[in-house]
C-alpha cells in the first residue's frame, strides 16, 4: 500500500486499519515514508481524529518501533511518573527518590524542555558533570543499585517517536490528543512498567490551558495505560500559575534538594505538597502501600529519615554528578546573576498570573529553548515572591529575575509584571489538585 | 509570521490573508518552507476547504511567483484551451491551428501525462525532432510566425504551482477544488490571455468522474478566469468512453493529422465534434466572431480549405519536428507492435466503458507513466471499435491493442475486456457536450 492511498483514507475520514497504521510508523522510521508525507498524514489525523482503537494500534506500533525494556532482574515493582509539562514543575526531582526509597523501581526517560515549558533533562544538567545520556545497561545498573534513573530518550526508545514529533513540533499538528498519547504513552510504555501516575497539568502555564481538554487528555493516557496492562492514574493539577518557589533549572533543582533535606521554604510548600501526592498515589498503583494514607506516610516518611534524600545523593554520584551539589546546594545558583525585582504597580489582590508569560520570559532571558537545537543557559531563572490569592501593595515584589544583562532583561520585566492580574476584591485560591482520572 | 503559525490558522479552519497565502507561496519557490510544512498545509487546505478571496489570493500569488507573458507586440487578440484531462484527449492538436488559421494567437503551455490521462507534450513528443521546451524567445517568435506555439512550463511560469503539484502528487492532497484552480489558472494566467476555453471531463476516465464535482471545478475555474480579467467558458464534456479513435501518443498525433487533412474515419468523429465546438467558442471568447455560428463556420472552413493544416505543419517544422509525418502521419505508426484484438465475450450493447481502466492498461504497456520520472514508449495504442450504445455480437472486436511483446501486453487484455459493460438492453448514448459554464 502506497503512503498516498494510506493518507487518502485519513483525509477523507476513514478508519485506518492496525496494519495501515503500522506501515506508517514502519514508514517514518526507515524512511520509506518522506518527511512530507509523514506530515500530511499528520495533518489528517489532527483535523479527522482518531478512534480508540486507532490510537491503541498507533501507540503499539510506536512503542514497538523500538526497544521495550525488560526489568525483570529487578524484583521490585517498576513505576514511573510523567507530566505533561509546565512552569517551574521540578516533581519528578522528588518523586524519583521518594518511589526508590520506598521500594519502587523507576526507571525514567525524560525530555528536554521545549517552548515555554521546562524539561528534566534540563534541569538534571545544570548538576555539574550529571550524564542524562546512560546506555541501556548503565540504565538498568544505576536503577538496580540506587532504585531510580533519569534519562534521555536513546535512539532504541520508540524511535519512530522522535522523527514524528520534531515533524510535528514544525508542521503545526502538536495539539491532536490521540497524537499526543501515542507520543506519551509509546516511551512511558517502553519502560517496561506496571504502574504509572501522570500529571496533566490545566491552566495558562499548561501545554493544553483549557480544564476540559486537560480532561479528556488525562482519560485517553489512562484508557491506554490500562489496555497496555500497565495500573494508571493521571491527576488534573493546577499550572494558574508557577509551581513552587522558582523557575529555571539550577534554581529548582536547588528548590528540591532543600525539600530533601527538609528544607521547605513556605513559597515551595506546593511542590512539596504536590510531590506527595502523586508519590502517594504511585506507591499505592505499585502496589506497595494498602491504601492512600499508608502510601502518603511512607512518602512523608522518606523525606523525614533522609532516605530519599540518599537516594538522590546516590544517583548524582552515579549518574557522574558532583555530589557536593546535595550537601551545599548554594553552590548551584551563579554568583555573577544580576538580580532585578518585579514589583507591583498597583495594590490589590493577585487574581491571575499568566503562567505561559512567565515561561516565555524564561526562554527570553535564554534559560529554555525555542527551538531544538538551541542551548540553555542553566544558571538564569525567577523566583516566584507572590502567589495567586496574596494581597499587595503597591511596590511591593511579585518575583526576582535572576539574570544576565540587564538588557537582555529589560526587554521581559515589563511581560512579567503584566502577566500578575491584580484587582481590588480579594481572589479564590486554585486548588492544586484539581481531580483524579482513574 | 512562521509556516507553523499559518499552517496552524488553516488546521483551525480560519480563513488566511493575502499576506499569508503570499508568504507561503513565497516560502515554497525560495525554500524558506520545508517539504513537509507545505504538505501539511496542503493537506489542511485540501480537509478545510479555501474561500473564494482565498482561491483568488492563492492564484494570484502562484501566478506572480514567476513571469507572466506579455504578447502585445502580437496585435491578434491571444486564446487558450485546457483540458482537465482525459483518455483519448487530444483536440488542442486541432483547436490550436484551428484558432491560428481564424486570427487568435495561441500561446499554449502544456504538461505530461501522469496516471491514466495523456499529456500534450507527449503526444508532440512521438512526432521525431519536434521540441517542447522553447525558450521565451523561441515561444513568441513561433506565436509571431505561425499563430501558435506548444510548450512545456519553464522554470519561470508559475514555479511555485511546479513544486506544489509534485508534493501534492505525492501527499494524497491532490483533489481539492481550490488548489486544482491555483494550479491550472496560474499556469493559464502567466500566458497573458485575453480569452481561454476549458474543457472539464466528466465520467469514468475523468481526473474528477463525478458529473457535480466537474461543475463546481468548471464553476470555479470560469470565476477565477473572469476574476482577472480574462474571457472564460467551460464546456463540461463527456469521458465515459475514450475520445475518439485511438489512444496512444503516436496513435492520437496520427488521427489528430487524418482530421486536419479532412479524413476523419468514424470513430475519430467525436474528436472532431468536440474540437469544432471549443474552437467555435474560443473565437467567440477572443472576438474574431460575432456569433457561435459564425465561429463554428470559420473553424469548419479552416479545416476545409487546408489553412488550419498548414499552421499545424507551419508549427511542426518551427518546433523542429519532422514536418514530413504531416504529409504521410502513418510513418508514426510503429511497424513492429504486436496487435491484439479485445473482443467481447458476450452479446448485447455497449452500456458503458471504465475509461478509467482503459488509460491505466495503457500506462501499463508503457503508453504513460505513473511517476513523472517515468519514461514513455510513444507508440502504444490501443484502438476503439466499440462505443457506448453500439450493438455487439459474441466475439465481436471491441477495440485493437497495439503493443510491444504479448507477455506485458496479456496483463491488461482481461482488464480491457473487463472494462466494457455489455448488457441485454439497448443503452442510450452519453451527449458528448453536457453543458456550458459561462
Amino acid at each position: 500500500m502506497r503512503p498516498q492511498d494510506i493518507i487518502a483514507k485519513k483525509r477523507d475520514g476513514e478508519e485506518l486499519t492496525c496494519g495501515e497504521l503500522r506501515i506508517f510508523v514502519d514508514g517514518v522510521c526507515d524512511g520509506s515514508w518522506a518527511d512530507y508525507q509523514i506530515s500530511a498524514l499528520a495533518m489528517a489525523m489532527v483535523i479527522r481524529g482518531l478512534s480508540e482503537p486507532e490510537q491503541d494500534a498507533l501507540t503499539d506500533a510506536m512503542l514497538h518501533s523500538g526497544e521495550v525494556l525488560d526489568f525483570s532482574e529487578i524484583d521490585r515493582p517498576k513505576g514511573d511518573k510523567h507530566s505533561t509539562g509546565g512552569v517551574g514543575d521540578k516533581c519528578s526531582l522528588i518523586i524519583a527518590p521518594v518511589a526508590a526509597a520506598c521500594g519502587v523501581a523507576v526507571p525514567m526517560i525524560s525530555g528536554r524542555g521545549l517552548g515555554h515549558t521546562g524539561g528534566t533533562l534540563d534541569k538534571l544538567e545544570s548538576i555539574p558533570g550529571y550524564n542524562v545520556n546512560l546506555t541501556t545497561q548503565e540504565f538498568h545498573r544505576i536503577i538496580a543499585d540506587c532504585g531510580f534513573a533519569m534519562s534521555g530518550q536513546t535512539a532504541e526508545i520508540a524511535p519512530a517517536d522522535k522523527k514524528l514529533y520534531a515533524l510535528r513540533d514544525a508542521t503545526a499538528t502538536v495539539p491532536c490528543i490521540p497524537l499526543i498519547v501515542a507520543s506519551i504513552m509509546s516511551k512511558k510504555l517502553a519502560e517496561g512498567l506496571d504502574a504509572l501516575i501522570l500529571d496533566v497539568k490545566t491552566g495558562s502555564g499548561a501545554f493544553m490551558p483549557r480544564y476540559e481538554d486537560s480532561v479528556e487528555l488525562a482519560r485517553a493516557l489512562v484508557r491506554t495505560g490500562s489496555n497496555f496492562g500497565v495500573r494508571t492514574e493521571a491527576a488534573i493539577t493546577d499550572m494558574s500559575q508557577p509551581l513552587g518557589q522558582f523557575v529555571g533549572n539550577s534554581h529548582e533543582v536547588y528548590e528540591c534538594i532543600e525539600i530533601l533535606c527538609g528544607n521547605v521554604a513556605p513559597a515551595a510548600r506546593p511542590t512539596l505538597e504536590l510531590s506527595l501526592e502523586l508519590s502517594a498515589r504511585l506507591l499505592m498503583l505499585a502496589g506497595v502501600a494498602d491504601d492512600l494514607d499508608a502510601a502518603r506516610n511512607a512518602a512523608v516518611r522518606s523525606l523525614e529519615d533522609g532516605s530519599a534524600f540518599e537516594r538522590f545523593k546516590q544517583n548524582v554520584e552515579m549518574q557522574g554528578g558532583d555530589p557536593r551539589v546535595c550537601d551545599d546546594p548554594n553552590t548551584l545558583i551563579g554568583k555573577d546573576l544580576e538580580e532585578i525585582a518585579i514589583t507591583a504597580d498597583v495594590a490589590g489582590y493577585v487574581h491571575s498570573i499568566d503562567t505561559f508569560a512567565v515561561g516565555n520570559a524564561i526562554v527570553a532571558i535564554g534559560g529554555g529553548r525555542t527551538k531544538a537545537e538551541d542551548p540553555v543557559d542553566h544558571g538564569v531563572g525567577y523566583q516566584s515572591i507572590a502567589a495567586v490569592g496574596d494581597q499587595i501593595k503597591l511596590g511591593d515584589a511579585l518575583g526576582l529575575l535572576y539574570c544576565r544583562g540587564r538588557e537582555r532583561a529589560s526587554a521581559v520585566v515589563g511581560s512579567l509584571q503584566n502577566a500578575y492580574s491584580i484587582e481590588a476584591e480579594p481572589a479564590s485560591l486554585p486548588d492544586l489538585i484539581k481531580t483524579i482520572i482513574s
